[in-house]
């Protein structure tokens, strides 16, 4: 039963593997935010190019732009990931983003869906199960949609006003939403 | 036969995974380095955590970084190269040296050689060769072997001082120039 007094959100913390301004993957997670209800905030991180390149020498004196993207997804219910595939492997910029939280721990237990903008890209999000899954975060597979964008050239407004992309976005947050309030006690239960 | 006459040397470039200052990665290429015959040079790129993580917006207006990268591999008749895995995967920082050349191409047709350090990291070397692979690489097998560094604590001396680990190196680095002899037209025959 939806429970109006609290005023917790599930809060989402959205992660584009991709830096390019027209990525598809970056619509993708806007478009998710726009269509998510009131009681799912999903905010994108945008520090992705601003950390630097991971060395475990640096453990202890981390720059800021490290300590604030483990802030950022220490705040988070869940964490939405879409991500290109480049040369049949993930982003390097993405993945040096997660080598930065293996030591550290924010995504133990925490709950990751990873969209798919295209039904090629199965290397990377292979390996993306695989990293997550080892870093002792929780998939949530029937969250991890492909919704197919390639070859359509939608900004955020598009994919938004296309019936069957929006349902898919609609039912990954949903799925999501409901397997974050299962799981992550001070998540507020949206879906009851 | 050997051609004493000509200068060319089979020159490699070499690329660790990993900015950890100890690396054992590091250790082994620099140890490659010193126990390569004279005609054979191995030169350790220094500059992974200087790249800025690739955007193909900036394809056409590259930073003098990703200029000098290309051109040192562009040069360079054969890439070694050692890397940890991070999460089960590839650690970002490498990836992303090599997102840098997907679309320039310089690794077309380059003979690589992938050695590992640790008989555990299975799940990086396998990401490393789809990659490398799928960039129209030449992966020379014979050269990429498991050379079991994990919980020696050794350094470059070490290395080199340890026989059968120097023999192993010493075998890599025979089969890789063998290969680029036979593979690159401009790259002196040297074990003919």
């Amino acid at each position: 039963m939806w429970d109006s007094d609290r005023k917790a959100m599930i809060r989402i913390l959205a992660i584009s593997g991709s830096l390019r301004r027209s990525s598809s993957n970056s619509r993708l997670l806007r478009a998710a935010a726009n269509l998510a209800p009131k009681a799912v905030e999903i905010t994108l991180y945008d520090g992705l190019a601003d950390l630097p390149h991971f060395n475990p020498d640096l453990e202890g004196s981390e720059p800021s732009a490290v300590l604030d993207f483990r802030l950022q997804l220490e705040r988070s219910d869940g964490v939405l990931i879409s991500s290109p595939e480049y040369a049949h492997g993930v982003p390097g910029s993405l993945k040096n983003a997660l080598d930065w939280v293996v030591g550290s721990g924010e995504l133990d237990d925490k709950p990751v869906a990873l969209l798919n903008a295209s039904l090629m890209a199965t290397y990377a999000q292979a390996s993306l199960n695989e990293t997550i899954a080892v870093m002792s975060a929780r998939v949530i597979k029937e969250a991890s949609l492909t919704i197919p964008l390639q070859g359509k050239h939608l900004d955020e407004s598009g994919i938004v006003a296309d019936p069957e992309l929006s349902r898919l976005v609609l039912t990954a947050i949903a799925e999501f939403a409901t397997a974050i309030a299962n799981l992550v006690p001070n998540a507020n239960a949206f879906l009851d």
